[in-house]
């Protein structure tokens, strides 16, 4: 089993370096906060993937979740481990004082969250989506909801899920048909219906599960506008205590992936003896659902970089150990196999995977910086971190999790044979990588979401701020001799892509349908060229920081970085020029292809 | 599960209209042979596969080999599939009359290969193992030999396999050390050593198992120069029948997918009893098995485009059943939902499967014609086959192994999450495609190979050749006007390959591992304008045979093969543009970047 799966080296890099994290604690909600409490947080974060979280990784893998008497019986490791979150107040640790929380920053939260999901990604679900789940609850729901389901939930002792999809309704949400019909009781409705692919839905290692439910109120409206959010616990309250709800498990998804997770599929209401507690207003579910599920797309991203960083790390620990092979202008068969780290072909391949994983984190940290700003900054700082955010969260969720399936793919191939088989943790990161396509809104779907919405949102104010920021890098990268080749060449792919972004929307006045055939593709690019600024901060940063630096380990840090940056500009930003290629050509042919010529 | 995996009228497209395999005929060695024949091929592996092989796809998976009191258990249905490929013939219907074969061309044994593989690619392994060892054993192996061990290997009594792997010789195979030490029995060797990653290595469906083992004989030359090869037999044949051989399964190996075939570690002559006998001369193996493993190779690129086109099939059933969403334009939610095959997404990563799965069959048999011809062809005939098949072997291999990875992760994203769960066979087609960039030669040393040895052998005869027969094409489709953009596009990619080539080249002389440094990307390069090649023919020949077909269905397939061609050039053979810019940047980042600075 691989020893390193995340570097702390690294994280302190993004927070102080690049982040200026600390700076945060200017902010009035962060104030009691400084660089030693958020170092902090780190080191227990690790700590506890270390010793709670990393030694089930493999186990909670071939034991998975099994549907035993109608509750789903999961790993029971989990036990210590969600009473160790609930216990340590990982679950409302971002919330306010007042909720029992410690008003610590998304951005440390999220690099705290990074290591669990590392460590052990199907382990570190629980209490993230208890932590969702009672996020949408505090701010949407009554003071007597929050009352009656949130302490539970902060302890660990219940379980919080967001439960959307149905049989038919996946990424077409408006299309669910789960009822709400009102009772006699305000704000209580009897539910009905089905819900699928529910992460965390039942399991036995915790007193009650609490389902924060999408469903329409008889009579209202038709598609997304008559979607409300409800509260919907599997045992409700009595005054006999914890009584069944009428949420039946009818089943456990078994999946390629993710298997210590349970994934559950839901019947509910099936004796008419379900009560959903309506959390703010009606129809204004979607709503709801979407400001948390923004949080939880960059959580995505997040997992994604955070599986690709343990399968990094453990190619790289095989790579430098591993003997085969001489260097290529050795032919002398007497001389001694060298180690597989000095061929240019796996060093290709652990570059690209650093390049990835690291940019991906970057990005995934500026965000969460982001999110801080936008809720406890300035009014005009809020404003604009808002759009910031908005714009750039189809992409921080998308890139890390399409790309994470090629870097674990990488991590495999240099195991070779090794890799393939079970002795070793990457094949397991490259089945689990593949969720994150998928869930929280397909590519396609976040695809076009950025082309589709968020480039043209108001009058494309988002996206000129984006263009700012990474024209101001540029610029700056621009001054020194080592960034300036990786400047230029960002400027010409960041021109294109405001070509190529014109062309596209002079087409969505003409037809919707070829607009956004190719969202994917757009998609893509605009990762490229994102993931690119990041890496041309990083670049300057470390060549600023590498005058100063004195020990060994940060002189290879900041070369390491240099040479990443150099590896992603000469191999992966080349790749706009295909996609604008494509993006601009007049050939509809997705479009024109007819279902009966395949 | 999906019912179909395989689209017979393809296979048609390819043998007949694309390759006219009938003309095989006209050849000696296959005068016996007609389409009739041909086609009663083709029909008897679809009976088989439906009837034998398909219905064990998911169930070989869920139940792997376990070694158990020193033999590996395979699912017992291995054993009638096992038998039937015996008594059938298939084992070695390729070969002479003489041999009891039937004299079946290549062409039509891969395309009926392609079914097997496509229905159930583990169980698809032992017979073709059998096969590739029977095939080395017959033509290098003294007729003594031959009588001993093939009769009982063509009955699919005794099971073959090619034993090369050790624990630290796997890409380095000169580096092996498993040992043949002389006995006063001529040809007879003591051997002793470790093998590893044997495929089909021991199972309890054969009565015996015949290895085909490189070893070094005590004394021999270092490295490569002094590799052997040996037929080493689980149990010998003595006068008290057959006894044990001193070969011992010391473990089986559980992977991520490809879980039906057992694959075996060994430990040989542990006890000093393993009984070794030499194949052809002393010192010659590797130059016989790469013979034999050319073969192989083509085999594998089979597999992995087998794998490809039943995910493809799968995906495209669950694409036309499977309601969700309205087309873009359609806001009203009223109205039905519409299937998700209308949707330009879905349509993009359909068209991505069939340009990759379709194209890859179309090389892999041209190859397969390659080899017949250059089998029993004249002699001129035979010298340039055997050049191009050669020089198009690793891109044979290669493309259909990487990309199908690709294809099979499409087809799970078309399902969506229904794709992640072991509800449908997709997860499976993902897992069991990842093997192929790794076995008989990983992607990284077939580029070595394309790069370091191809291009240039005999002063890149070869390479003329495939440029001629390319630019061949290209004249053909400018005459046609619905052909004509792609001729000029491949034609641009054909001279941008071409120069890259030559720039590459003028660095072997300076500096080999800056030569070799992106050996992997220059596959690719090569992998997308090869595979352009084929879809220019085949948009050629579909747009001939439009024009004459009558039946609806033709009408379909030929405008379903001209939209696919449009598709591959639009989103795939654009990307050669990213792969030259990199390939003739002179940032030798992957070389410079230091083991330390990861």
């Amino acid at each position: 089993m691989a020893k390193q799966f995340y570097a702390k080296r690294d994280l302190q890099f993004q927070l102080y370096e690049m982040l200026h994290a600390e700076q945060l604690t200017k902010l009035a909600y962060f104030k009691d906060h400084s660089r030693e409490s958020f170092d902090m947080v780190i080191d227990a974060a690790g700590q506890i993937a270390d010793s709670l979280l990393k030694p089930l990784l493999t186990e909670m893998d071939r034991n998975e979740p099994q549907l035993v008497n109608g509750t789903i019986q999961i790993h029971p490791g989990m036990q210590a481990i969600i009473k160790r979150f609930g216990d340590d107040g990982w679950i409302n640790a971002g919330f306010s004082y007042d909720e029992g929380g410690q008003q610590i920053p998304q951005t440390v939260m999220n690099a705290a969250t990074f290591i669990f999901q590392a460590a052990n990604y199907s382990s570190s679900v629980f209490p993230f989506l208890t932590a969702g789940a009672a996020n949408l609850l505090r701010s949407f729901g009554s003071q007597d909801l929050i009352n009656t389901f949130t302490p539970n939930m902060y302890a660990g002792v219940w379980q919080g899920t967001m439960a959307l999809t149905e049989p038919d309704a996946g990424s077409s949400l408006s299309d669910i048909t789960t009822a709400a019909e009102a009772t006699d009781t305000e704000g209580t409705y009897k539910i009905k219906g089905q819900k699928i692919y529910i992460s965390a839905g039942d399991h036995d290692c915790c007193e009650n599960v609490v389902h924060l439910m999408l469903a329409k109120i008889k009579g209202a409206p038709l598609g997304a506008k008559g979607i409300s959010l409800f509260v919907v616990p599997k045992k409700r309250l009595t005054t006999n205590g914890l009584q069944p709800n009428d949420v039946l498990t009818a089943g456990v998804y078994h999946k390629m992936g993710y298997k210590g997770a349970p994934i559950a599929h839901l019947m509910v209401g099936s004796n008419d003896d379900c009560e959903g507690y309506l959390v703010g207003q009606p129809n204004k579910g979607l709503n709801y659902m979407f400001q948390m599920m923004n949080e939880a797309r960059v959580g995505v991203g997040m997992n994604a970089a955070a599986i690709g960083t343990a399968a990094y790390y453990a190619s790289l620990e095989y790579a430098r150990e591993r003997p085969q092979g001489r260097p290529i202008n050795e032919k002398d068969p007497t001389k001694p196999q060298t180690h597989i780290i000095r061929h240019a072909d796996v060093k290709r391949m652990l570059l690209f995977q650093k390049s990835v994983v690291e940019g991906s984190l970057s990005l995934l940290l500026y965000c969460s910086k982001l999110s801080d700003v936008a809720h406890a900054g300035s009014d005009n700082q809020k404003a604009e971190a808002s759009l910031l955010l908005d714009l750039l969260t189809p992409v921080a969720k998308s890139y890390p999790s399409e790309m994470c399936c090629l870097t674990t793919s990488a991590a495999v191939q240099i195991l070779g044979g090794a890799g393939y088989t079970t002795d070793f943790p990457v094949e397991q990161f490259y089945r689990e990588a593949r969720i994150h396509p998928i869930h929280e809104g397909t590519t396609g779907i976040h695809g076009l979401d950025l082309l589709g919405r968020k480039v043209m949102m108001k009058n494309g104010e988002a996206l000129a701020l984006l263009s700012n920021a990474i024209v101001q890098t540029i610029g700056e990268a621009q001054q020194i001799e080592k960034t300036r080749p990786l400047a230029l060449q960002l400027e010409t792919a960041l021109d294109d892509l405001g070509k190529t972004t014109k062309h596209l929307l002079t087409l969505a006045s003409q037809d919707t349908e070829v607009f956004l055939s190719d969202a994917t593709l757009y998609l893509e690019f605009f990762g490229l060229v994102t993931i690119g600024w990041q890496w041309l901060s990083m670049a300057l940063v470390a060549q600023r920081n590498l005058a100063d630096a004195t020990s060994q380990a940060d002189i290879y840090f900041y070369n390491g970085k240099l040479a990443t940056a150099r590896y992603y500009f000469e191999y992966e930003l080349v790749k706009v020029a295909s996609l604008s290629a494509r993006l601009t050509s007049t050939d509809t042919v997705t479009i024109d292809m007819d279902a009966n010529w395949f």
